[in-house]
């Protein structure tokens, strides 16, 4: 992203962060707004909402729906009051029949009336819950990406959305994967609890150290793989349904939001 | 055992069931009282009851204390109005200086004014909220005990009373396990989330064909073994503490209380 650095005080809110993000801030979020939800974002044509609407009510964990736009409008007042889906994310990926053709730091000149834009909950949530509980989320200490794998399990399909479930994966040994689950079953709205561990050819996953997307991290002798379900999971079925027009979020470039990590644990 | 059998209809709550016990019945209480919590049993001298105390609380996985009787009394009145801790059990198991010397159906004649009695959390409880949810014990599938283990975990010291930590294993695949441990998180006062899962060397168990107490079970080619902190920890440490004379519930032979197992979940 060869991102500008961004003012750490000045975000220190959801508010804050979409500020600097508007000012021309254009890298990751990972950092920004420390406690706040970030939420992946998937804007398409109001044709196509209704049945993607539908994919993630049967895909919830993959899937999970923190807010949907009216038709036309570029904001989410559920989610925060100023919202400009426009320019508040730092910067963009535009798909033409399923192919990637941009990247740009605003789309206020792609907007359409018959947009709608769904966000869509994020493992950053759960994330932060698991560092405040000491465990080592392996990608950060490794500096990379989660590695994240297609699955032989496919999601429930939904008109023209289907496709398989990708998993990111964290390794753990038994007692942290046993915590893990504890703390992310709070979270159903971002992910919620993993949906497998140990062996991963049980789910199609051939070689653990080749991903499908993200980067492969160690997985030290007493450790085992734990998998949960991925927003890469909607972003293949559109890719697979080739919708004409999709505009998402880049990767780790994320609508950041007023909701407090802690309003979605359950418990 | 070669119990007889006790008349449901009558048994379908804690009251009914005691009431049948003090009539006569000296079998196992597994299906007795529904919905109820039943309890381990700990007698001992008041001369060891506040380290066995300490005991509990430093290991409160393996040792959950759900009450405690006033010294010299057969009460507690917490888990029940009615309790007499000298013939509301099957059956008893009476050791001296750590070894078992007689298994009576009453121990009024045994009862002595410096007794306290320990009642602990048991898995029966968490069983129950697990097969409610459908999964499979293997354990009652294959209709033995559960396996269990002397692990190579060192239960916390109190005083004279140390041991190993000693588990329950029950087999489960990854989805299962997963479940299992969400159903278990809620009931920390009887025994709480499993202890380890996976691979039985890391906690020092050679074979898992050979449990130390109760029966092996078949673990299938998908599943995994995941192990509980288990009320015999307890019963080990008071054994090699060569207290002169303890007093237990009989394996399979619990106090049953009028406290129901859906008072005991935190969430």
């Amino acid at each position: 992203m060869n991102a500008p650095g961004f003012d750490t005080a000045a975000t220190d809110d959801g508010i804050g962060a979409r500020a600097q993000i508007r000012a021309g801030y254009s890298g990751p979020t990972a950092g920004m707004a420390r406690g706040y939800v970030q939420a992946n974002l998937v804007i398409l044509p109001a044709e196509f909402a209704s049945e993607f609407h539908r994919f993630c009510q049967a895909n919830p964990k993959p899937c999970p729906v923190l807010g949907i736009s009216e038709r036309g409008s570029p904001a989410l007042p559920t989610l925060a009051g100023n919202i400009d889906l426009r320019v508040d994310l730092p910067r963009y990926r535009v798909w033409v029949e399923g192919k990637l053709v941009d990247e740009p730091t605003q789309i206020e000149s792609l907007w359409r009336d018959d947009f709608v834009a769904f966000a869509l909950g994020c493992s950053f949530s759960f994330e932060e819950a698991l560092i405040e509980a000491g465990l080592e989320l392996r990608h950060q200490t490794e500096g990379c990406n989660v590695p994240m794998y297609r699955t032989s399990v496919p999601a429930a399909s939904a008109g023209r959305f289907s496709g398989p479930l990708v998993v990111s994966m964290r390794p753990f040994n038994a007692a942290d994967a046993i915590r893990a689950i504890q703390i992310t079953s709070r979270f159903p709205a971002v992910h919620g609890a993993p949906v497998h561990l140990g062996d991963p050819s049980q789910i199609g996953i051939a070689d653990i150290s080749k991903p499908d997307y993200g980067d492969a991290v160690s997985i030290r002798d007493d450790e085992m793989p734990v998998f949960w379900a991925c927003g890469v999971t909607p972003q293949a079925a559109i890719a697979a349904a080739g919708v004409p027009l999709v505009i998402t979020h880049a990767p780790g470039c994320m609508l950041v939001t007023d909701v407090r990590n802690s309003a979605l644990s359950t418990f």
